[in-house]
């Protein structure tokens, strides 16, 4: 074992993330979309820290970004590794420490954890999770596996009309991509996956809120999104009596709160959410004749997400016939819950009751890389942090110091036992 | 008494309505803004039907159109007559009887009693009613009875930023108006109103559903705008419980429906809308942060009004502390509640009993130019007669045939009975 040039701190990994949190458009927050200018920028200051601390930094077709002992050799892809990381790109005006967390502690475990035990440990900066710029679903990882296909480089186009394809080709020319391959599948994998690790914040208040140190996420929730509309009559507020209206706003109001009365009927870790509504014509003076309404039901188990969304319809048929107005829902998006490794996540817990940090299991409600790994059959677990008050996709997303290093230094024990027992201590204690 | 030259059928008041309606915007419906192209074909249209009927038809200078006997001098405001009349102007796809038939009913029944009685009958058609074009509050009604300034003149801009000023003087130039007077008032009488009938179609459903002939309306109810900002936490839909969210769409949805039961419970004449709402920042994934809802109280009393307004914010201050969320209120507009002569809605009363119309007392929950003069002292009253399922403002709008000649036939035997007993037979039956 080599110790890395740099002594690995909490004052260093602080100091990090505010550097990384500097490579942003203008604005409040941090905004780095994926590919863009500050993105590129940020890559290329990874890549200079990742020499810093003895590695090698290599990317991909996508610009997915690995961090590396330079005896590894990443062309080939038989060889298994466990990554540790997250994402690189951010939402607009966001916080600085959702998916920077990740990747800087990938970067730092890597380093710390070069040239020991059976299993390399690579970090990892994918290039796009948020969604911010691509609607692509989880771009980063799913190319690093091999699930992006040649059509979605031309297909995927940011607001502006620049393609996937495009974006890739300016951030290559910055030298944060290689060629893609020629064919209908232009991303091959880099290093083979064994095992994924994500370090996140929470994005939600449990942590916080129960004083705890860390959450061993074994589930990741799904969704579904649900488009209602609404029609009863607009009519003249002053001269229609209230027995006579068939008021579309009223009757979304209802559907809002029976939504919100189901999900606590449920309990966690159900959850209902009405984001939106629009009424018609939306004036002083008229009672609403139509109304569109944003519903979304979260659930971390199919069973649970299919009853939850039966019966929130169920009940919105309900109130719509009672009130005379017309109901019709189409489901706009859905994701499937996912369930992450029950062998990592027994691993992390045991490890916690070791160390003596005060953690519990929870389910992640948010999509995150480890997600997509999961689901391709890769063992993997997210690791959380608490999140001040909950806040995230804001300027004012917080961690205290003391908490990111709780973090960090966890997952770099665990993924230092897990690379000691070379895949398969995961499933029995080993000592430190 | 001299016959007019033209026989006054039902069937020459539905022809008439028809012919009416074509002096419109393309589109659906009827769009006739006041003074504009439309409006000033109708306006002309109108002149020459009165000439038809033997009568004058003198125009003033905001463009309101009087009917009447050619014997009677209008530069003589001292003598006082008996308006019977409504609105030229429509809303923008708007239906073919609102204001059209009370118009058409004004110049009929000021042939028809033409030479009859001591209180001369004039018909009257004003200028502008709906707002559609200048928010003005009525400026025909208003500018008639002396109650318009010569500010309001350039003040008041349509949506292309012609001044009232300017389109007046395009009308005048149509033959539709009359010089201004110079200085600070430019509007002086035509005529004295000493009484103001305003048949109008009712606009709702109350005389349909009760199958009555005629609605005798002695009341117009008022009304308070208010715009109520939430302010709540705007949290990641799949992270944040439900019982940590500060969800201000889930309270605007407490408070619309709060609204709804309080005029419930009220009873009529209590009405409240909640016309709409928008939730900030309005996505799928994430909690409403905050929201803007517009809500409307009306009642026809001025206490019912205020005691309606303060129980709605009482209820909606509730809500909002008991879910913590902020809450702010803001009144926009309101209009105070107008009764109209009860001594006119006796007589209509005792007449429509003595023809057998099944009839009832009601109050206008909708604004009309009787309002205005009836708040400026003049006797004024509102004959409804039923609107199809309460439609108006809509291309949709119907009243019958025969219900439109009731409600005429009605008016003019009320007018002649008023005419006759020279404006003091309103406080005693008297013979027809």
């Amino acid at each position: 074992m080599t110790p890395p040039p740099i002594e690995i701190t909490s004052a260093l990994l602080s100091e990090w993330l505010d550097a990384l949190s500097r490579f942003s458009a203008e604005g409040p927050g941090v905004t780095r979309l994926a590919f863009d200018e500050h993105w590129c920028q940020a890559h290329r200051w990874l890549a200079a820290r990742a020499a810093d601390l003895g590695l090698a930094a290599t990317a991909d077709a996508a610009g997915n970004l690995f961090f590396h002992d330079p005896a590894l050799v990443p062309a080939a892809p038989g060889s298994p590794v466990i990554l540790v990381g997250s994402h690189l790109d951010s939402v607009a005006s966001g916080g600085r420490f959702d998916g920077a967390y990740g990747v800087l502690s990938g970067l730092l475990v890597a380093a710390e954890l070069r040239g020991r035990g059976t299993l390399p440990v690579v970090g990892l900066a994918t290039c796009e999770e948020e969604e911010s710029r691509f609607h692509g679903n989880l771009l980063g990882a799913r190319s690093l596996l091999g699930l992006a296909s040649a059509a979605e480089l031309d297909a995927l186009l940011d607001s502006d009309g620049v393609s996937w394809r495009r974006a890739l080709e300016s951030a290559r020319l910055r030298g944060c991509a290689t060629a893609l391959a020629p064919g209908a599948s232009p991303f091959t994998a880099t290093f083979r996956a064994a095992m994924m690790i994500e370090p996140h914040i929470e994005q939600g208040p449990v942590l916080e809120t129960e004083r705890l140190g860390l959450g061993v996420v074994d589930r990741v929730a799904g969704y579904r999104r649900l488009r209602a509309i609404l029609s009863g009559e607009a009519r003249h507020s002053g001269t229609t009596p209230m027995p006579a209206r068939r008021d579309a706003l009223a009757a979304a109001a209802e559907m809002i709160l029976a939504a919100e009365t189901l999900a606590m009927e449920n309990g966690p870790p159900a959850l209902a959410t009405a984001g939106s509504v629009r009424a018609r014509p939306g004036l002083f003076n008229v009672v609403p004749g139509a109304c569109e309404l944003w519903l979304e039901v979260r659930h971390v188990e199919l069973d649970g997400l299919a009853r939850l969304l039966s019966e929130l319809e169920r009940r919105c048929k309900a109130i719509a016939a009672r009130r005379g107005v017309g109901f019709a829902i189409e489901q706009v998006s859905s994701q499937a819950p996912a369930p992450l490794s029950p062998d990592l996540a027994a691993a992390a817990e045991r490890l916690a009751e070791e160390q003596g940090i005060a953690h519990r299991r929870m389910a992640s409600g948010a999509a995150h890389d480890a997600m997509v790994f999961a689901r391709a059959g890769v063992p993997s677990l997210l690791v959380f942090v608490p999140s001040r008050r909950g806040i995230s996709h804001s300027p004012e997303e917080f961690t205290d110091a003391g908490a990111l290093w709780t973090g960090y230094h966890f997952v770099r024990d665990l993924a230092a036992r897990l690379a000691a027992g070379g895949g398969t201590g995961v499933l029995r204690p080993v000592g430190p």
